[in-house]
């Protein structure tokens, strides 16, 4: 049957999109005429999708300009942001605008590293000492098979976990400018079989879930995992008023009591507003892969009073994001990425800043609105 | 200047949009020229967005079909996934290729509740214990105010958190068919006001960190947010061999290894492979939140040895999705919507269990993946 | 061999755990004289213990007194305190003439409820759906099994997860003045063999550990177990700076920095200097099981600024004390439950709300001390 | 008053507490027969606590004899246990007779290092960053104040967590046979006194719960405090059957339905039976801080199946115990060190395998009572 044939189509032209899409059209007896209305290549997506039928346009906007003083990030920008939550580029850009006025955002980088960790069968306690021994003695073996597999990335660090049986070895990567989690798997994979015919360990899987990649984990929180971002800003309190309608004391009770009291009450990994808003809508606008806003969403932000006003900052353990490769090549991401000058190798840490400042912003707006019970009142004017 | 005009324009025409996109060019330097290829009205957008410049065009594939023997969801789906993550949509398929060929998955939901929970200042532990008692007797005066803010909303139940001068109360809300955040904000600002005027307690904010939104919080892995739902399959071993070229017992050893044994060690909050990833596809296709693939993330995976082969099954916790309102307004958002049957009144439950079953299908896929060694191989052919 | 007879002598009397003292000594070639100093009848011990060879005498003190103002603890009191950890005394000791010079601590209970929460087998969800379907309408027939096993228990609620093919029930008792994990545990067994025969679920263990016994579990930080119990006081400014040596706003600083944000960090279910010293003293005093000290650990304390000087409050969610059964027969242990009035039935609550003022008492010292630098130095002084 | 008087009464000597026992009486109403009957000098326990009034005597019994193949444990131990939960020694001797008849269980320690960690207000990341790189490079500096506080203590590792204007540096100690607590303080702030000076920064708190000592937090799970021990043994299936009444697999499915499925729903960070039991009764008996019971509750338990039989390991992150110093020095503590020869110098290493092993009785004997339906016909037999 055609639609059979349709559905089994695994070509790469748009011809063959359209023969998919037909055969879905068929299946499901929807039109899907938008998603048809995509202005690419399929073959530039090659890479990145099977079984494309068409796309979904999710609406842009920008937030800014905000200035940034980062180490990587330095000047204005206009951060693009995909999104169909109502109010929340206006509230981002309502907090840009009061850092902007408050001099920019300070914003570092304190950690790199992007891991993978694969869980191993072992005999036995002493079995695991052994090959964990084997491990700190052999570096360079294992530098070896890496650079087997790539040209870029770079092994950090193996740290070892044993427990009973089960051998869990956390590899961390230097991997220049792309995200990095595919570089690290194959990489990983050439180390685990060398590893195995050294060790007689017997490899279970690749990924032992304590990279821990796409879950919210506390490894990640505490030792990091991608790019460790902090980002911070003193707001003068007339700022804080004319701009946010808040107070200084407000928005600092309103942190303590719902981000450090509220979140850790909650048993929570995130102790922010909505961190994950922005870099959601970062990620999408940008082509990083949207499934790592679970570890944006483990942000701290934390509220002083500082001399003049209100001291903000951000901590993000777990920032992973690229530059090349991945979602990245496909066109309106390019644009995305263009747009705050980060398409291209040597621009993930500069990337890497802004989604720390962009998260700064919506936080300092939220916060601000919630403190002055504004909360539902943006959203009824703007989302409903 | 024009420049800043453009950047300033709020207007929601076409016209506006271009004058904004064409500021926002001259300002970065930057054609954003595919961004501008948008097929649909930007007053369909908004609120949606503000500071719309156009759209992000994500590649949107499908998987399946699949056959699902839910509550509400019953039949065969072609699930449609945006993602620009090479190899997923292919995995996936794999997946539902395994269910289907089993008969299909069984789903079920076992809660459905979208919660807010303000903070309040009290005056110490006397005043908490007042107002807990009035929430605990007043339930008629509350559901009078929420019936003011909405038709759709109904007050499920109101449990207080205690500590010191701060007040936790988390509002259950029955939403009907939106996914509910914006209404149970609304209805709860209205129940503070109700319960500052009675108390004397002091609204900090709508939203004190124990609802949880959008940070991976303990409090909806245990008590649930949105739908809670459960997926499973029992998957014959001959399938499991010849589709997913891995046995039984690998495959349950790479679960216990990896999702049960390594989550725990990692302190994570998700014992899963990447049931981030198939949300995450799904909401964007569907016009969900994104944000909220953070509480999907909290998936757990688990297999066992079934008579004839392997019984896999999937609880997540916190599904909240809603089929009006939201991005689910938009046309191709509402095409994707349309392919599954979900679009408008009625469908919420629907979405939530095909979001299962899908989560479901990329679980069985990667843990027999990784179990026969192929993931790096995967993301390799398909991926880089 | 005498030895081995001595080892093997399940006696009860004196005689008997002489023989097996001397079996001990002999076999591990260690003189036990001071362990043989005991002055009560084995016998007396024979619900507490088996294969006695003496007991292990720990030094007491006593704190305070110290001012309470509770629903169930009014007055002043003495609280005995069994440790081996120097400046531990004269820490609380400290804090509670600050709090009874400030007035005394104000402290409610509000939950009380012991848990415990099996694990079936189900053949899958429809059959959990059904399970969970028969405990919602049976209530009756499941008090009755609890009442076939207990006079002084009440089944509160049983609340239902289910995962695959495991199904958690938490059933929550009132258990009168025992802490009431037996009680609690023999009547799941009752209920628990109800369902089998109902339903055809299987038990697999009367504890699932969603209970939670013993482990530090965010379920218990969330819901309670045992007794919730929130304490607090406010200490005028002049107090904190002559008895403490410190001042409001320093206090206020080292918790927001120390018990809100490093604990938040450390992925910590305890919010608080050291609440498990003050439980492990007075638990081991009062014949209390000194295991869940791990869930007084899950504390948390909160400062503010107050009009004229420093409150503070502790939250601690899962007091699980008894003043029948257990230890609270034993001679020694018994004077130290007369010592606070809680020797016996009707003084379970009067004893959680004095564990609580006593942590308060121990955390605003340890704040105090840590504020403004003393803590190496009372330990260099007091304990080394 | 007189009263008065005894309560102030700060002496040493055993009139000094006959003093300010009676004056406690005389406050309390309540006759201290028992409490003053401990047969040690209160002078020796002068650095243990302070208001001494006696003592409270903690049954004390015996389990094993166990064989142990450790690295410093090597032979057949009788392990003193001071418990007043009854059932609780025979449930570990009926394990360690499991084991012993099995050949012993295996220990081995993968780490050791006390830790604890300051927290330093600094003005902003900037400064964090310099406070980060100054420590980074003056490690000598670091060690030099080391060694003018301890000669057994040596620092090993200095981690560094910026957050905005806190940043915590959990400093890593060898402490040699001392638990190591009050040795890493003293050093600690001798560290900070420096950092302050060179740096700027300034000292909060010398403990900012980034340690931490005496609360559940996932940075002890991950990265270790106090010994890193991990125990296992192969029980073969006879043995399992006769002695424990069970069948391997239903040990086996019990510890994942419970231990590790049900423990990771509960949100919990020890998955295992009841590990706090064994510790507190070994700590409690051996003069250990009872309250670091806390820590070694964080143990996970896996069960396997081996080619003849249950293959159950125990992984304890943080086994804090010392046999110098604290509480070891009191005469029955010290006679119970001595039973398992680990009284003084050179010894620590082999207590930690002690416990452990201890442990790993305790979780076999209950996992197999669970599975077979013993719990409570165990505590209704012995521990009512």
């Amino acid at each position: 049957m055609s639609q059979d044939t349709g559905l089994r189509n695994r070509g790469r032209e748009r011809s063959d999109a359209d023969d998919r899409r037909k055969a879905a059209e068929d299946l499901t007896g929807t039109k899907l005429e938008e998603i048809s209305k995509y202005s690419f290549d399929p073959k530039a997506a090659e890479k990145n999708i099977e079984n494309m039928i068409g796309a979904v346009q999710v609406p842009l906007g920008f937030a800014g300009p905000v200035r940034i003083n980062g180490e990587h990030a330095k000047g204005e920008f206009l951060v693009p942001l995909a999104t169909t939550e109502g109010a929340l580029v206006a509230s981002v850009s309502r907090g840009m605008s009061a850092i902007t006025s408050s001099g920019g955002a300070r914003v570092m980088i304190f950690g790199d590293a992007m891991t993978r960790a694969p869980v191993f069968r072992v005999n036995g306690i002493d079995h695991a000492a052994e090959v964990i021994e084997w491990i700190s003695k052999n570096r360079k073996k294992m530098d070896g098979e890496v650079k087997g597999t790539t040209s870029h990335g770079k092994l950090i660090s193996a740290e070892t976990f044993p427990n009973g049986r089960s051998l869990f070895v956390r590899f961390a990567y230097d991997t220049g400018d792309a995200m990095g989690m595919n570089m690290a798997t194959i990489a990983t994979e050439a180390v685990c079989r060398l590893i195995e015919k050294e060790t007689g360990a017997s490899l279970v899987s690749v990924s032992g879930n304590m990279c821990t990649d796409k879950k919210p984990a506390w490894i990640n929180a505490i030792e990091g995992r991608g790019k460790t971002v902090l980002a911070e800003v003193t707001v003068p309190s007339d700022i804080i008023e004319k701009k946010l309608h808040a107070s200084v004391a407000s928005v600092i009770e309103t942190n303590i009591r719902k981000n450090l009291i509220g979140s850790s009450m909650a048993g929570s990994l995130g102790h922010n507003a909505h961190a994950a808003n922005m870099a959601a809508a970062l990620y999408i606008a940008t082509g990083q892969d949207p499934a790592q806003v679970v570890e944006a969403s483990m942000t701290m932000t934390v509220c002083e009073s500082a001399g003049n006003g209100l001291y903000i900052s951000v901590r993000m353990p777990a920032v992973e994001v690229g530059t090349v490769g991945g979602g990245t090549r496909l066109p309106c991401q390019s644009e995305a990425l263009s747009m705050i000058g980060c398409l291209g190798p040597g621009r993930s840490k500069k990337l890497a800043e802004i989604v720390a400042v962009t998260v700064l912003a919506g936080e300092l707006s939220t916060l601000a609105a919630q403190a002055s019970g504004q909360l539902g009142k943006a959203h009824s004017e703007l989302g409903r």
